[in-house]
């Protein structure tokens, strides 16, 4: 159970590392440049609640298995766009949906570990999924896509408050896991079948 | 004396929060967005310079009042922009430069207190001041205004230094605080009144 | 022996500091943003490490040196541009390839002095070598310009990988930081000389 939790979560760095591949290629990237890009698209979450938490060592600093994961998801991606055929759209963002959703908690989990507040856990959860992503399209000179699309990190903000919920009514440590993850994954893949978005906030409109 | 602190530091972190939710709603952002960028342009100074001194817990990770205030202030600011009309944009500038004068003595406060050499002190009073709005900036895909307008951060350096300057000469802890923030204060707005601006340096005159 | 590594350092703090001054100019930046740019580049990368490797107290947090040289640097390429004549632009480049040397030894120096696997150390060793410049260019609006020009994180990787191999190879301490540096600077010159560059990524090409 442990291990399947390990696997998932190093599934979650390969899926956002060919992400951050993707973008760098948009953005007609050298070869370095598209390790960068998925490796901070990647990994980059995970550092900045690490390192904000004060917990230490961070994950890829003690096991290499992270990053490798991440160049040679990096890697493959450029060569199977090269070589084959575009990468399937939808088929990339259910496995991200799948990423998202195992960050989501495994963010919260640190931060409750941590004995944070609630809000701080579930902004911890949050920051976990999507701050990844967020670097990326800053490095990539672009308005974060998150804060535009459709519904994204409030996928998380629910999956997270899910687990800190079932947690709290003396569910198991995994059902709640599993549950909370289905959250984020259901919220996420309706949004995308349907373009659930936000309310946009057009300040122009009124100034 | 101690809690008429601690409420100047909440409403600097509800005014950073206002400055954050405008210019999302500049940006057209989703309501999520709206949050991040409110939470991080009130949050991302403090933070960073409490992660480079490595000085833990970083102060929202127990006390959830800071993130409580600024989600509060940027849902505010998107209803009042919405069922009202504009802010007020003189009342708000005078608001933010009220949280910058708290921030920079805050800071630099903290930096002392772990020891640091002036300079660092005063980089830890600025980056306290202005980096939430930078990363603002940053995060919304504008060149941080800072760096472009009217004396902001300079009137960080010159709180900061007489802050330290003050400390030095004996002065008391709670006047050389009033006075640091008075000298931020003034600053600010002797430069929004009279628009102010440092020499620009325009290399390609010269290139 | 020691002494000639901190005054590289130094040197190195010193040339990055004036690659950002530069840069700020060419935005027409203010003299505050010239500076807070300026020791960005200088010392962004460096402090990035540290604060993921838990490496504290963060350098130029306790010896104030660094942050004199930077600003020294910055204020002296404003005045060199105004009073005399624009930057020689291979010296810089030379002046550059000479920080991005010194800087990658120290920074995979630091994290296997941290324990950690040969991997983590490259990626620590590129980070305190190019992450200053990714910080400048992001500050500026600007796509990282290490991510599309000549070879230039791609030096880094090789001297970071000559360094742990000399080591290991039980070359003693100078004689691995030399010979690494070398490899650094040559690979770099040699990019510059011939506009050696990286296979670029074009997703556009196959999209």
């Amino acid at each position: 159970m442990e291990q399947l939790f390990y696997l998932s979560d190093v599934f979650g760095v390969a899926v956002f590392a060919i992400t951050g591949a993707l973008m760098a290629g948009r953005k007609s990237m050298d070869l370095f440049g598209v390790l960068v890009i998925a490796i901070t698209t990647a990994l980059g979450g995970g550092t900045l609640r690490d390192v904000i938490l004060d917990n230490h060592p961070v994950s890829w600093i003690r096991n290499d298995t992270y990053i490798l994961v991440a160049v040679l998801a990096a890697i493959g991606t450029v060569l199977w766009v090269r070589l084959t055929r575009p990468i399937h759209e939808n088929g990339l963002l259910i496995a991200d949906a799948f990423g998202l959703a195992v960050f989501t908690v495994i963010g919260t989990e640190v931060a409750l570990q941590h004995g944070t507040p609630v809000s701080t856990a579930v902004i911890m959860g949050v920051m976990t999924g999507v701050a990844g992503g967020v670097m990326r399209d800053v490095l990539c000179n672009e308005i974060p896509m998150i804060f535009q699309k459709e519904i994204y990190a409030t996928a998380c903000i629910a999956g997270s408050l899910a687990f800190i919920g079932l947690l709290h009514l003396g569910v198991t440590h995994w059902l709640a896991t599993g549950l909370a993850m289905l959250v984020v994954l259901l919220t996420r893949l309706a949004a995308i079948r349907w373009h659930l978005s936000l309310p946009r906030f057009h300040l122009l409109d009124r100034v």
